[in-house]
């Protein structure tokens, strides 16, 4: 069977993990979200790739869900002693190798996906790794500060002010230009079954929507999503200021919606919510209840399984 | 009283730490060799530079002589595991932010030195520290191997083969088009005495003066010179290679007479050698026999008084 999973950081690595272990025979694409990435001191950094592949790599960090096991950050410490005003950014010791084998890698003129594809030969995901787009898109944030609003990169809003100053749009800069990469829209044609893991619905999942291409392509797929809401909250991360900023409700019901019915031009065929928001109805959407938090390694493999259960179902398998 | 040091790195950094205790209320300034500067991941390393900086400023391994106190190479190990061919380079984790700020201020604009200025605020080196110019210079070496010649930047060859190839010629490219840095040039002309440290004789101090005007400027000031060959070896460091590879003998007196005396279209006024080489003889130039092994600060210390003493003597003070 060939999967492609649009994904993010944290949420969808880990979802991948459990797919790659529900479905250890299929062959699995995962298109990412670039639209976090960031130029930082002349370095290329992807939150979401490093994220993605460290973690299907065996590299991640288990605790913090984002860098490298085994990390230190003297670097930043550094940064901050030089008074760096970007040290907020968490930038570690080991992490900084892969962003400067990128930034040589980009340098010597290789596009992101093969300079991607490069470092997977290292950490060997299991999964075929390709950035939406190799084109530069970057999600800026226009906030609402004490004196006025300003525009920030999706970063310094995320990582410096942690969500907190509120959001009045958010855009992804360069995404209506940009190209899906090599491999992307092939992928998506080849695919047997399209799954949304419990990605942020807006930057992460929404910003790789956006390359003009990827939705139409997705639109002729069998597509089932899990609902990174539970309960009303983001399961993790600050998911429910991004849908506040785009006007969408914090449930589970509400980002179905949003996503709506593959048969009605929207995106889903099926939609898993977790059993304490069981009852959710979306229009011309398979909706299923199974729990969906990741607590650890087998909870994960299952709530795959329920995704691929439901792709099997709609298609009578 | 006004010094002007030309410098490279170890050998020179430990020098001025002596003088500054020597001289403290010298306005001291540094014009330090850019050859051996090197671009790596995107990243501009200035060996040299960093080495006199981390050294002045109190933040050098004392006991390697290069690169940051407290250092981890987590960053190079990740490097090796990526298998990236130029991971021999030393590159240490708090090192690193030095790189990262530099590239940061070159991408804005700044040349290096100002990025060195802004560097030096952090780090107090209680001397200007000057790039010798602003221009890239690269001094690449021309080497003999198994399967003939070629040629490769200073850095492979120091360090990743520690100059054990032999070397057919040594080439500061791009010195010959360079123009001194903003107030070296300036420097020199206030200066009341310059000082030559035991730096290397070749690709420190002789890549320093091959930048056009700053030998010309140094003809018109009292020049002492300190020998870094002791007893026919080098102090530390290989600079025995370099000395062979452009046909002069690695002894205390052909260095001194390299240099060769200012009233006969040289550089040298005084020449310190070490007391082991006591009887060396260079035509024009007054060599006095001092104790030159930099054992600790004291010896250190004495040794630029020992400098400092000649040139007085010389000028009749």
């Amino acid at each position: 069977m060939r999967i492609v999973c649009l994904a993010g950081g944290i949420g969808g690595a880990r979802f991948l993990r459990g797919l790659r272990a529900a479905a250890p025979d299929a062959e699995l694409t995962v298109v990412v979200n670039t639209g976090d990435d960031i130029t930082m001191y002349g370095l290329r950094i992807c939150p979401d790739l490093d994220t993605v592949m460290y973690t299907l790599g065996g590299g991640i960090d288990e605790v913090r869900g984002w860098g490298r096991q085994d990390e230190t950050f003297h670097a930043r410490e550094e940064l901050q002693a030089y008074d760096v005003p970007t040290a907020w950014f968490g930038l570690g010791d080991r992490d900084l190798a892969t962003h400067l084998v990128r930034r040589q890698m980009m340098d010597a003129g290789y596009p992101l996906s093969q300079v991607t594809e490069a470092l997977c030969a290292r950490w060997q995901p299991g999964a075929r790794l390709l950035p939406m787009t190799d084109d530069r898109v970057e999600t800026h944030v226009r906030v609402r500060t004490a004196t006025g609003e300003r525009v920030v990169h999706f970063q310094e809003w995320w990582v410096r002010h942690r969500a907190a100053l509120p959001a009045t749009a958010i855009v992804a800069v360069g995404a209506q230009d940009a190209t899906p990469a090599p491999g992307v829209l092939e992928a998506v044609a080849a695919a047997d079954l399209v799954l949304l893991p419990p990605s942020n619905p807006v930057v992460s999942i929404g910003t790789v929507l956006q390359v003009p291409g990827i939705a139409d392509a997705l639109a002729a797929k069998p597509v089932v999503g899990l609902s990174p809401i539970v309960g009303g909250a983001p399961v993790r991360g600050m998911a429910d200021a991004c849908l506040t900023a785009i006007g969408v409700e914090t449930s589970a019901e509400a980002v179905g919606r949003h996503y709506g019915a593959r048969s009605d031009g929207g995106l889903l065929d099926g939609w898993l919510v977790d059993t304490a928001d069981a009852g959710v109805a979306v229009p011309g959407v398979e909706v299923r209840a199974v729990p969906l938090l990741m607590r650890d390694a087998e909870t994960t493999t299952q709530m795959a399984r329920d995704a691929l259960r439901l792709a099997a179902d709609l298609s009578g398998g």
